[in-house]
């Protein structure tokens, strides 16, 4: 896979490929005919992903996945809701939050960053308090990578008949998520995520009925779905000025989706990229935050090494300069580092960013007590 | 100039230049240091051309022009301030409807659109209405091309006693404006516009004490340019992710706006490309809609052929296949198109689209009673 170094092991922006990058090289008016067939493409090959044609519109947004987010909350949740927020990272926290500054009614349920959400625990929430009208939930957070339980949350909160509100930002493409079996009334995601586009717009999934009902609800002119939506079936067009890049960026890394091999394959080469990493890194000691069962092949959290000459400052400037651009880590408690497993990037890949890994904490004089495993890989594998 | 066809006569997004487009090429880590400088780079140059480094920050945002017209009056106007919104056209509508939407007392005053808001109107307002804190004013607008007159209806704003906030999302780049002369608390632009980036990000140049003062006032998480600035500050980073490749655009688009020589060559150029335009139309009888003095050199309305065999639709898509796209009209009483004489194109390019025109228009056996000056243009002119 050729890509344009260095490689980006973060959750997105990420790698891409260079025909997806290719497609920004075009100027497209954005009241154009040919730009509202672009646009009305990838709406439509977004709801093939999600199995959603029948039941949800794709509603696309300027901004970043926290714009869409903000704009799902303040479009579907009536101004006299009341969001139940599941935490476990700092993307709860923002979901807490955007309910705060918006002044939805709100609660939030908390666990540990290593301790998924049970459909239980949403259970006893939503009979304990009868005033909630929405769930919110990250399906997998990007603070940890942990995976929360999505199909049997999401059937809790339908027999409640209450409402749910998915922010799928690092899932969606990657991980399975049905509409036909899966009841929610919003899920959100973005292009710079595992759909390989670059970042820039972000797309919100409405239940139809639930979008049809949502008119006046909005705090916002710019955030307002409901708006964006009848605008966009009447002309075909954005409200207001699209990123026409971004979405021709988008159109391009969804026809290589596509190829590829849909959900499926994107799925197994980002576990196989995981396999590898959680392997690669395993032989040099390092230690991953969550156990198997919970983590997500999307990033991994790793515990820093547990050494005073490891500074991450330094760790992260030596290995990009080998070519792999690292992420930092995000618990409070805890010190650690990110590496994603999405992007334009395979297997392969990532058994070389582990080597640059290794050989890097070999030049910073990190780990070589324990530096037998360390010492072998980086003895086999050839450096980039 | 070699450009990507067709070329856009459009008012954002506009045509931008291989070399803006080519630095799309990179993946960036929103969270590197590279990324951090490029970031600053790109405010640090918005400010100079403003002259504004020592009065106002520039805050950047994520989306179009109007998100980021939002998040100005959404952080700016505190909940109890009172916006007059000074309007004729669309852009001014929608300024009002941002007000009403984020429920910020306001008041309106529209003249027609071929009408600018005098300093004289402004003050007689404010003489009126003591309750008014803020005065917003769209500075060229987009709808017709007309220019309201900046400097003097800021002083007056400033003699009340009030704060300013000003659209300048078709001018800034363009049109002098320089905040050592012309007080305001606000002033608004994007990256698909004079400078010629790509569209994806607004910037807002907010005075430094007004935003000091603006914590808690927005309405909004993603949008509140309070919190989107002290974050920057505190790390050097968006909030949120940031659109990269649009960033990196942006960054190419100004290094050759400061090569062609800054706002004088930019004004120039588009000044020509105005003349060049309104020359040409002349010559084919086709008339503008605005008198010369209130015609900014960025985009301009003309009157539709007065014929039965012209239909809008028909023409831009004969134009089109020409090699240039045009822009529909938005007055409502008049039927009229609209030409953008701004992007990555110059006078020639100009002429050959009045060429364009002129074979579109004897093509559809438009105007050809008096179609004397057509003849004579299409029999010299080189088709592209």
């Amino acid at each position: 896979m050729t890509t344009a170094e260095p490689i980006l092991l973060t959750p997105g922006p990420l790698t891409t490929s260079n025909r997806t990058r290719q497609a920004m090289m075009v100027d497209w008016g954005s009241w154009d005919d040919r730009f509202n067939a672009l646009t009305a493409s990838v709406c439509s090959q977004l709801l093939a992903i999600l199995h959603g044609t029948d039941s949800h519109h794709c509603v696309p947004l300027q901004g970043s996945g926290t714009f869409a987010v903000e704009a799902a909350i303040g479009t579907l949740v009536p101004r006299n809701g009341k969001v139940l927020v599941l935490i476990n990272g700092a993307y709860g926290k923002r979901l807490a939050k955007i309910c705060e500054v918006l002044g939805r009614d709100f609660s939030t349920f908390e666990t540990a960053e290593d301790q998924p959400t049970t459909a239980a625990d949403v259970d006893r929430l939503l009979r304990a308090d009868t005033a909630i009208t929405h769930v919110a939930l990250i399906h997998c957070e990007t603070s940890t990578g942990i995976l929360n339980p999505l199909p049997e949350i999401a059937q809790v909160v339908k027999d409640h008949g209450k409402r749910l509100i998915i922010d799928a930002m690092s899932s969606f493409g990657a991980l399975p998520i049905d509409a036909r079996e899966v009841p929610f009334d919003a899920l959100i995601a973005a292009s710079g995520k595992c759909l390989e586009g670059v970042p820039g717009m972000g797309f919100v999934f409405a239940e139809k009925q639930a979008l049809a009902a949502a008119q006046g609800n909005c705090h916002s002119l710019a955030m307002d779905l409901f708006d964006q939506h009848s605008y966009m079936v009447k002309t075909g067009q954005w409200r207001f000025t699209p990123p026409t890049h971004v979405v021709a960026a988008l159109h391009e890394a969804l026809l290589q989706y596509a190829e590829e091999g849909g959900l499926p394959a994107r799925h197994q080469r980002y576990a196989d990229n995981c396999q590898a990493l959680l392997d690669g890194m395993a032989a040099l000691g390092l230690r991953s935050f969550l156990p198997a069962e919970i983590q997500a092949p999307i990033i991994v959290t790793f515990h820093a090494p547990q050494d005073a000459r490891y500074q991450f400052k330094d760790f992260y400037e030596r290995v990009k300069a080998k070519g792999f651009i690292l992420y930092p880590g995000k618990l409070t408690q805890v010190e650690t580092f990110r590496v994603g497993c999405i992007g334009h990037v395979d297997a392969t890949g990532m058994q070389a960013a582990v080597t640059a890994i290794a050989q890097t904490l070999q030049d910073m004089h990190v780990l070589e007590p324990a530096g037998a495993g360390l010492s072998a890989i980086t003895g086999d594998a050839v450096l980039l």
